[in-house]
């Protein structure tokens, strides 16, 4: 375990939008629900409709109605992408879901969409807009009940991109390793972790040398099945498996304390060899996540 | 428990176009985490790119790699934008993944697409067309080791829009059943529940009385909170939480058998009133998935 | 639920010995799979070894090892009794577990016992008493690598019984107040949940009306299908479900702050009728836990 | 991957009495909680009361009452051992369950012990003896309503101490091959993993070189970080972690199927060295479990 190195590199992020929300419901069971619904198929912005992510358990003394909830976040690259996204997804998989109720979590942002008033259309004329909580709701009758959600729902900017590679002698070793990571991670608020188990087996390299038409393909670089095979391998002779894990933030502070958290987690699993993290010289994104801070 | 009304109706389903493949992966668990983010996002037609879900648990010695897999379904309504689903999701939520290996369960379905194929430029030229478990596979070398996939998936006709509707004197009644209804669902062979948890709080109508711009608005007549208000409810003064379970399958008769699985597990629940379905009239479908059977 | 009624009474609770032990594992499931099993068959000193349960997820930066933890909590009425089940508890369901390590959450208790000392005979000879973390631990040697435990391990008074008894118009309301309210004291610190998934289905009375040879049998007052057939009900004519929650506290402040979070959770559950709570006129323990704080 | 060992010896497993039970609730995750907590602390018969796991997942149109259900095994060396746990298992950590009921699984064994009558008397006089479900059973007023449970249940012969060592390069690549044979094996009907996710970290010798008084040791010749200062070290020099599995099941013919399931879920495991077992000469057990047979 003392032997891991950790790379003298960073990680490069680059600017997104976000929306940052509050799922409430009668369990944390149920919240949890319609919070993975909502999240789904949002692992990347190549091939998915957003990247979006749970970001944590919010406690019933914590939360307008007193219920347990989960807070979610939903990047994209535009403004207007994120209300897209806000209107399908909270329409389809939150008011659909039992028991909830969604509540801004970015009140102060400059940039606020009306995703409440949107949807209550959906009440066919017997919504109603009511003041609760403090806050400007719409109640909209359905069959379980009345769906409640907040008028408004801030916009801001965020930190996508955050990543760390994790080289080991076995792939289990890797594996197990980029599961603390995501533990840890998943302690830190304003961050998500977007890929499947918050890990990415398939981490990729920015277009492609054989390829013109795709954008991203696999880096061979770190590919242990093919270190014997090809001039460019970055892997020991003894490294059998590598995991990436990739998280957004609210800020870049937020990617920081992440980064330096899942490292903490990382350099606790047997047989890790390495840490390092996917750059690309500063094509890609404008924020520099360090490894190592002086 | 004994007084409980079944009406004698028939809920409206539909035609669509689906795929159903199977993901293995090292554990359970891993395989779980993938088909969770491949399906997610997925809830309706209306909004979502996808109607999707987790069919069932395959064990490893009915698996191909005998490793642990669920199957999944997705459903689009043309095979095209099947094909747009399968690159997507598998793409992203599943070659993504832990582990995993995706394998096709419609090998004899006349309409087959090269997803294996279309998927393995991500290798870059490392990528190889392999024979393996009696199979045409692609192997394409990824950070954590080899991702398998098969060169073709099929693409079938498929029966979406099964659905039920539970009444009881409490919300909480109702939505137990509806659980209880979906645990008994979820070992139906080929049918998958695409809403969260498998339940609907907020079943809908076809278009809207008030507003020409929506597709499908709250089913007022279902509404607790307006039973009182308005003349058209159809619930009775003592009950105060309606849920609607949907479910998709591969076949009309999957879909029957899941509705009667369905009835008997909403039955065991105290406080339940009536059992309904939705139809309109046959304006939305061609099949009719009737309640009671002679 | 504005007209839930909130009895003027009081929880009765009594005085008993308690452990409380940090596990951490390589990662959160792990780790919570062995707390599971240690805590298990331990809802009430009647009929049970232990009262025992989950605290809480502890997170890495504030575990000895920067690995993910759960605390648990240990109960039994005297120190002797404490010390038999940790050895047993730790011995076989987390020197077992994979990857697990064992800390003491009480080191400043004037009472401590040695288990670590005791469970370092496990090791045959190869055991190794170590200083680490700032701790004194025992390293053994097994077969997955090697298990630390701490040497010592604090026992302390605590606070058991606590309850609050839930009404509601239909049982499923009834005991998806009691989830949620369990959910809700999960988020207080020193506080377990002893029972199956915290909650009590079948609470009693002290005794028999029938048969001396029971210490505790049903409490009929409280039981909704013989409230026409008994003259001493509790429950008015439109209850139709009553469920328990009890809890253990390693202080009477932690039981009075988790009562509170409770009551308020269960305040936000439609159909709930009225919270009140068990006591036996100071013949069973000391504490009074009020419901109602003036 | 192709080059595991499995070596030509066989698991030394015993005879024990069990008893075979259905716990049925209103949902699936209800049923397992009660499941979980009934087959808790129950690792093994060194130190723990009971040897007890759950067997699988019934389906609703498999279970007398049409409830979601889960079957349970709780094993002792002796027919009256069995019927204390029962009554203490069942009585402390079903019976208090939410919504569950309790069906005998050995309705047709010789032994049949009336747990149910004994239990009864928690109705203080109140419960009802009943035929339904075309069995007798009895009916017991609780606050949630009425509990049911059958009259008799069965006890048979059964065989404990199944068991597979993995041996791996990596101790995570050992670990992860050990959760999927626990994967296979849980589709085994009849059979159980009684140790903590049903995996054992630290599997022992029986006695001891050094202590008399103790009757399990860890197994020194299998412990990695002990092969090179030891002379009996069963271990490569390039193997560093070993896990256990151990199962319990109804006849040796369940017990022979586990085996071989968890044989070919392990191989799938890369990294994985050498697949052994555990044998004593005959010392312990009966029954021999061999890895190849003819």
């Amino acid at each position: 375990m003392d032997s891991i190195v950790i790379e003298d590199t960073y990680a490069e992020a680059f600017k997104t939008k976000a929306a940052y929300l509050l799922i409430t419901a009668a369990t944390k069971e149920l919240a949890y629900t319609a919070a993975v619904e909502a999240t789904g198929f949002a692992t990347s912005f190549i091939g998915c409709p957003a990247e979006a992510g749970i970001d944590e358990y919010v406690d019933v003394d914590k939360t307008p109605d007193n219920r347990p909830g989960y807070s979610i976040i939903i990047c994209q690259n535009s403004t207007k992408k994120v209300e897209e996204q806000l209107l399908n997804r909270i329409g389809q998989c939150v008011l659909t879901a039992a028991t909830t109720s969604v509540f801004n979590l970015l009140p102060d942002s400059d940039t606020q969409t009306n995703l409440g008033f949107k949807l209550s259309f959906f009440g066919d004329g017997y919504q109603e807009k009511i003041e609760k909580y403090d806050k400007t709701l719409y109640k909209i009758p359905v069959m379980s009940g009345d769906f409640l959600i907040e008028e408004n729902f801030g916009i801001c900017d965020a930190v996508a991109g955050g990543n760390l590679y994790i080289m080991a002698k076995c792939q289990q070793s890797a594996l197990t390793a980029a599961i603390a990571a995501v533990n840890a991670i998943k302690s830190v608020p304003h961050v998500i972790t977007p890929f499947p188990g918050g890990i990415v087996a398939s981490g990729s390299k920015v277009g492609s040398h054989e390829y013109s038409f795709m954008h991203a393909t696999t880096n061979e670089a770190y590919c242990p099945t093919l270190k014997d095979k090809i001039d460019n391998s970055k892997l020991s002779s003894d490294c059998n498996g590598v995991y990436e894990i990739v998280f957004d933030g609210l800020t870049q502070e937020d990617v920081d304390v992440a980064t330096q958290k899942a490292i903490t987690a990382i350099k606790t699993i047997p047989d890790v060899q390495v840490i390092s993290a996917g750059n690309f010289g500063g094509k890609l994104g404008e924020y520099k996540i360090k490894l190592i801070n002086e």
